[in-house]
């Protein structure tokens, strides 16, 4: 019986610290706006969970390509909050008081406060965390927006390639390089260990 | 007068090896290809280097951003030739020996031949080089395509939010870990050496 309980006290603190541990960093407040805004915007739960849009099944394996895709998810969050809070009515020029409305402009403020909540949180963590990987996506948002159907940009970028090719050819064997080094240093480690 | 050739000699060595270096990637029929087309679409040197469209501006600095951006731009060169291929006026369905033509179906025929062997490269250097990056750039492409304007998207990325969040904040102190563990290392090997 003791050692029943003992066994159940160890479960029950691995449970405890795997619960702090994968909830840590969200505050009861931004929860509570991620939930009323879902419950206020009420979208059916067969469209909810039809499998599409699932972030988790893009983050990349490597830990750096990680870490450049999740600023990819903060920002699109930041944008995506941004939108939903340009989408929302205006105010009433002369409303006072509003923060215990029950009408439109009331349930407007609340959603206007929730996501508000919510970039700041994702700003906060961005701008803390996640400032050295600003350049990449913006360059990459730069390519993906090149209209190709014209002759001028077809032109441009033809005259650009001999130069970026040599950059992408010599930067392949630069990293191979490095690798090497990598490897011969813990070659050397391994050795004096 | 010795010396001076002396120096000649070493100046133009050097001049040499990075005239090598610097174009060592690109074929010469690559090179070839790259001018005829030039010549045959020729748009104004004025347009031409307006400064608009420079890829070299947006290539990021660190090693491994700057791979993920190369990959990009090879996947953009190859999107933009495969639409220059297409835009080419199809082949005369019964010419026979088109290729020393010099009507209309020849030029196009030297045209798409000049197009394919750019290709041809381009595939070459990403598929040998490049492959691993191919996660990433796919995944931050699926982030940068999401719709934001549907309330469905929003409501499916709300709901993700949380897990998201929290996993962007774990990977900050999974990487600061792992650079303390690099640096006490460092300090080891030095104490050691």
């Amino acid at each position: 019986m003791m050692a029943l309980s003992a066994k159940s006290v160890v479960c029950l603190c691995f449970l405890f610290s795997f619960c702090h541990v994968r909830g840590a960093h969200i505050t009861l407040e931004m929860n509570k706006s991620i939930l009323n805004l879902r419950k206020h915007y009420n979208i059916s739960k067969a469209v909810e969970y039809n499998g599409q849009l699932d972030f988790k099944e893009w983050i990349p394996e490597k830990l750096l390509e990680k870490r450049v895709f999740m600023r990819g998810v903060l920002e699109t969050y930041e944008a995506l909050i941004n939108k939903m809070l340009k989408e929302l009515p205006t105010p009433p020029p002369h409303t006072t008081g509003s923060e215990g409305g029950v009408g439109e402009g009331g349930a407007g403020d609340d959603v206007r406060t929730d996501l508000n909540c919510i970039l700041r949180m994702i700003l906060k963590l961005k701008t803390i965390h996640y400032n050295e990987q600003d350049n990449l996506l913006s360059s990459l948002k730069k390519l993906m927006g090149i209209k190709m159907d014209s002759v001028t940009v077809q032109m441009k970028a033809l005259r650009q390639l001999p130069w970026l090719y040599d950059e992408a050819s010599d930067l392949t064997n630069e990293i191979q390089n490095r690798r090497r080094r990598r490897h011969a240093q813990r070659v050397k480690i391994h050795q004096r260990g």
